[in-house]
């Protein structure tokens, strides 16, 4: 029998699509850092969907901050919408907690899930609370809707052969230091579908070796990543950079004739984050394969 | 310290709802069946968001049927969209399940969310899937936007005293019968709130005990409950039918001089399903108290 374990994410949510009415004419494909509805042409803007889940001993130790959980669970799906060119909305908050939680402790995970919303500007519009058998792990699920005007939509799929890859901030270690406090570039992505819409873009939450070949693979590109020049956080190795996953940082695939315009006018308006041309795009069946990231169902980076 | 077991569902929403931002202008007040949104005065629908969760061992058993689990989920949700006079659209699952699930489960489970989508009308939208450490509850949250027109929008909170109670089907029993294989009652409440538009409507999720009283407080009144005319499923006692939980049917208040039309109209629509007046709304402050019903934290049936 297969197992989970055996099976990739990706399989896994390539057979399970297949046995699910879609819908009909999605404005985006799935696979995407949302899922994108349209609500008719006389709409300027189209509806993101998006659920995440955190869950204990595998994206938050027992001991964490309640507070930090509750802004990481936010801020993983913020970043989503950012990678649409889009806004949060309205959340969905889901527990599934041991009745032997502290109240203070779930009260300290709504500080930080309300941290998340004023700073980003989503509000709570509902919630469900359940609890799990004793020693089992708490899982917190997040589900949200967000915005995006139309023409700021951007996708992991419209970028084309010859493109160049960048990233912002740095890439590695997320584990040790930022992840469950790290900034969502919902900032910046607002600046950059306004002013150097990129060809396609993606958060980064499962490591670049892994979420690359996936904005690749939509595309219908291979990729060439110049590993030297990788923003690689101070203490961390490339492997790291490449493999540790939860960065949250954007990737960005953009024309390369506006890569010198945009990277000069990126440092004047972000001053204190580094935007890094990595690599670029090529002809699908060129260019190289990535290994490493984070592997759900398996022991964790492979 | 106080922990999630010595504090109600109903309790600690109270107090969590406090720390977030919220919308500042709600369609409907927190504690509906669904959230409810508002897209602006030239949209003849209002957006309905509800977000649910299924644990092992809590609301199902490892050895329940896949199929019958996933129909379980995705039709909790389909009754909230019912309960408020709407329909189902977007789905967005999200599993944290631990790495040893066979792979056929899981396309079970989706077999069944699909079988309960293609049924009342909605389509996957998108979905998230994590690990949870071995031995860990299996965990199926999913979260759905729906669809009402302002005019069939149908609350809790606003019957008055004097209407009427009733109530769709039998009650009791359900976790011996049909707790995974229910049936939503979309068709009925559409076709209620284009005939009979209820004064308050829910869905009886956690038992008449505790739901009852819900919907008795967000409308501002008390409730008398005739025992006797209880639609208790067969082979169940009173407190089984009041207590139990898991129904699924509908609780509705209707303004007493339409339930004899609304009666006879009803047999001749569904003449497969009962609809029995079970009691009345009074002043606030008067009628009489009910204990029983599901608590999520406390070691169950109160």
């Amino acid at each position: 029998m297969n197992y989970l374990s055996d099976i990739g994410e990706d399989a896994l949510i390539q057979r399970l699509v297949r046995l699910v009415p879609l819908d009909p004419a999605p404005a985006a494909g799935p696979g995407d850092d949302c899922a994108v509805i349209d609500p008719g042409p006389d709409h300027p803007s189209l509806l993101l969907l998006k659920t995440d889940a955190l869950v204990e001993h595998i994206h938050f130790l027992s001991a964490a901050a309640p507070r930090s959980v509750g802004w990481k669970a936010c801020a993983r799906v913020v970043s989503d919408f950012a990678a649409m060119g889009g806004h949060p909305q309205h959340f969905l908050v889901t527990l599934a907690l041991p009745p032997q939680t502290p109240v203070a402790w779930v009260e300290d995970l709504y500080r930080g899930i309300g941290d998340c919303l004023r700073r980003f500007g989503g509000t709570l519009a509902g919630g469900e609370t359940s609890s799990v058998p004793q020693h089992s792990a708490a899982v917190i699920s997040i589900a949200a809707t967000g915005s995006v005007l139309r023409h700021h939509l951007t996708l992991r799929s419209t970028a084309q052969p010859g493109h160049s890859l960048l990233v912002t901030g740095s890439l590695g270690g997320s584990r040790l230091t930022k992840h469950l406090t790290f900034t969502p570039r919902l900032k910046e992505t607002d600046w950059l579908v306004s002013n150097f819409k990129p060809s396609a873009m993606m958060d980064l939450s499962d490591g670049l070796a892994r979420d690359l070949p996936r904005l690749a693979a939509a595309s219908g590109c291979g990729l060439v990543v110049e590993r030297g020049a990788l923003p690689v956080t101070a203490g961390c190795t490339v492997e790291q950079a490449l493999g540790d996953g939860e960065d949250f940082e954007m990737l960005l695939a953009v024309e390369d004739e506006r890569v010198a315009g945009l990277l000069a006018a990126w440092g004047e308006v972000f001053p204190d984050l580094a935007l890094t041309r990595i690599g670029r795009l090529v002809e699908a069946g060129a260019g190289e394969a990535l290994d490493g990231g984070w592997e759900h169902f398996s022991a964790g980076s492979a």
